[in-house]
């Protein structure tokens, strides 16, 4: 079977046995079948239980996958551990070609948990007879349409025991060896961020037969796909995901993300108690990162940041930067020192102006204080000559916006924007979005003033995919990984 | 007069002259008085305008400080930079002691700044006759009583034509040579973090006579605040700010945290078109940085951060960290992985437990899953133990932060906490705080889940002095500061 036919099992069942499910909402093997039900999945769900009678949210249980004569695609365990062997053997007799095992205590665990292994490895005869994905896994997330969309619209394939109430399709994939980034952490990333998109997202756990080649080599292939973000803990075949990684460089509009745990000594001793992983070679991993080309995060947390500036970048088609040449649109002199200084320190440059450009400025300015010959603009001064003169405020910002946007030595902009209801009112947030959004630029902003006006700014702008940052450093890190990701491009 | 007399005339005046006070409320010269009246200012007010007639506030206009019988202390100057050479001359007159010019158009705007320069000079007979604060600056705020106190207890002395509604009083102090530090961006800060308490800030601008070591020699004195937060783009005397600084490193309970503008050379570019501060030599400065042993900050954003994480250390008398032993307790193992890999990237170590305590742990697991040795507990095993039990969850992560706060081998703890509503409710974070605020260490937390729940946690949790951080990485290197001060101690 090709890789995407066997991912499709697990991506794209057309029915489901729930091994495991559950009448108890606290556990596991309930919530997994409340997701499928409640997000719309379009297939069959069969719940499983030999120690359960009637209904489950309006399904029939069943004593055994053997008892159901309709085909099953794929079956969903949330049992433990050590009644995984025999419950695999009836789904191999049944001719289930998927098995997700949502549970843990496998190499992680020692000895114990390696002798269930080799059980299985003996009756799926080293993964012939049936696929697997995990264990000690978290499930994973097809999203088809938004929380919000109509009755038929929505949801998709959810089978994490964890439960998502609000999310948002997008063009997102997810490749986690870590649970929480299919569970509490997406839940928490997916209403921290309401406009992140997410199209998948895969926990693959353990890796015992699946591992994170498959998933990226389906996502690169999937064309609902922009951004691939990964954390891994080990690499299951370096030279494969190289390759694929490659593969990426050769396609405009996508992009990998990573992160790495373990890639401290400190590190590895925290995933061999998590994954059972083995320790890898610290210079190894970072050879294979360099040679990969993605572009790596820290954390969590900057995986998420990095995806959705990319996501919103190919949203809105921006022609990326190549070379690093930036611009600054601030209100303050101090910021504006900053953010050359941080700029330089990723860097990042600031361009000279023609003459042209230079004498549209000039004549924004006041006599007295003349803008800078380079693309850092501190539009205080602009904002006093026009207040004097009884100009609006705003439509000095957007002639610089304007001026930016069409200057070609400029290849994006950086902006600091202050926002407060009072003081003169917010700036007109909406005006600059649809300027920045009518041309090809990636336009980013650090924004200050009143929270409340902040959060407004901001997620107006997130809606239109211009990301806003809390911090200078962030916005600069930002704008630098798309200038990386342009160098690493090879088409 | 000792240097502390001479900042007391700012910081302390007993009447403040506003020389352009104004009746417009778009304009500066009304702020300042606005900002005086509205915060409670106890001592004497004078509107100070030619041009203006009647009341401003309740405060009746002068044309000229030579028109008032009492003794005046301040002037506050809210001019065009034209007019203030003979307006100086009237305040020589009048034995004003102090002028704290907020205007611009000196040093930084070339050569018609400088002749005005050379005028006041020549006026003041080098700062002998008046000493000044500024040019270029915001003024300054001193906080005697938070916003919400009560009429006779709120307010202080504010200077800025920036307005501040809501604030705190704490142990922070700003020296700033961005007026923003002392205006729109301070506003933002006080709002995002309420329980940021400050005592002082000050807008030092273009530092003509009155600079940055004067000020900071007065907050070293001053036991009210702990924590010194530094903006500079120029040391106007590095052997004095050094030494300054080193003196800080025998008080045990005060810091210095510094954001240095124009490091690189793009940044005194644009330092030069800020402040018209020479451009500095980058081994210099980093010389300067590395004797003087002050925490170094990258961005605003950061010293706001760290500024909070030692102001609540402070608050509550924690025991600093001297060599780096931190332990992390986490409900995911992907995020304990990560956490152990940035640790190590900042020198921090998770010791490994005494059998006294390790056995404690081992009570805790189940048998299938036992913990770690080193400081780095997963509890999702023990937790589901303990349902099994029936036992609470929520006694188990408390049981752990007891055992972790009594180790001696432990000098603070870092954490992941998932707050949510649903699946079994919020965890009982109140009891948490109590047990971490009866020891002596800093205990930071990372949360993340639902983000209404992640945010009443972290108001909470920041009332009670201790800091929660939107990063994994945040989280550590504000751990790791807190080491590096420890180390540059020395008393």
């Amino acid at each position: 079977m090709s890789n995407n036919k066997t991912v499709d099992i697990f991506l794209n069942p057309k029915s489901v046995a729930v091994i495991g499910a559950s009448k108890n909402p606290m556990k596991g093997g309930h919530r997994i079948v409340y997701n499928l039900v409640n997000n719309n999945y379009k297939g069959r769900i069969y719940p499983i239980n030999p120690n359960s009678e009637g209904e489950l949210l309006g399904l029939n249980f069943n004593k055994s996958v053997l008892d159901i004569e309709e085909k099953i695609d794929l079956a969903i365990f949330y049992v433990p551990n050590h009644r995984i062997p025999q419950l695999l053997e009836e789904c191999i007799q049944k001719k289930i070609r998927g098995a997700m095992i949502e549970a843990s205590g496998f190499e992680e665990v020692g000895e114990k948990g390696l002798e269930i292994k080799e059980q299985i490895l003996k009756i799926t005869d080293n993964f012939s007879k049936i696929r697997i994905m995990g264990p000690n896994c978290m499930g994973l997330t097809r999203i088809d349409g938004d929380s919000d969309a109509g009755d038929n619209e929505r949801g998709g394939f959810f089978t994490s025991f964890g439960v998502f109430s609000t999310y948002k399709r997008g063009n997102i994939a997810i490749i986690s060896q870590s649970g929480m980034l299919n569970g509490g952490y997406l839940m928490y990333i997916m209403e921290k961020y309401p406009e992140l998109g997410i199209r998948y997202s895969c926990s693959i756990g353990n890796k015992m037969d699946l591992n994170e080649t498959d998933f990226l080599e389906y996502f690169i292939e999937d064309i609902t796909v922009n951004v691939i973000a990964v954390y891994l803990e080990s690499f299951k075949n370096p030279r494969k995901f190289i390759n694929l990684c490659k593969k990426v460089r050769k396609i405009p509009n996508k992009t990998i993300i990573l992160v790495k745990g373990g890639i401290t000594s400190q590190g590895q001793k925290a995933t061999l108690s998590h994954t059972g992983a083995m320790a890898e070679n610290s210079q190894l991993i970072n050879a294979i990162i360099a040679q990969s080309g993605v572009i790596q995060a820290k954390d969590f947390d900057e995986l998420f940041q990095f995806a959705r500036t990319f996501s919103m970048m190919y949203n809105e088609n921006k022609v990326m930067p190549k070379y690093g040449n930036v611009s600054l649109v601030t209100g303050s002199g101090g910021a504006g020192t900053v953010v050359a200084d941080i700029t330089a320190q990723y860097g990042l440059k600031f361009p000279n102006f023609n003459d042209k450009e230079y004498d549209i400025l000039v004549d924004l300015y006041p006599e007295w204080m003349p803008p800078n010959r380079f693309a850092l603009i501190d539009f205080w001064p602009a904002m006093e000559k026009a207040m004097t003169k009884n100009n609006n405020r705003d439509e000095v910002i957007n002639e610089v916006f304007e001026l930016l946007l069409n200057d070609e030595k400029v290849e994006g902009m950086l902006n600091m924007l202050f926002c407060a209801r009072r003081f003169g009112g917010l700036p007109d947030y909406k005006k600059f979005v649809k300027t920045i959004n009518d041309g090809s630029k990636p336009v980013f902003f650090w924004l200050i003033g009143e929270v409340e006006s902040v959060q407004e700014v901001s997620k107006y702008m997130a809606q239109n995919n211009i990301p806003t940052f809390p911090t200078i450093e962030e916005m600069i890190k930002n704008f630098k990984i798309l200038v990386q990701d342009s160098k690493n491009k090879n088409y």
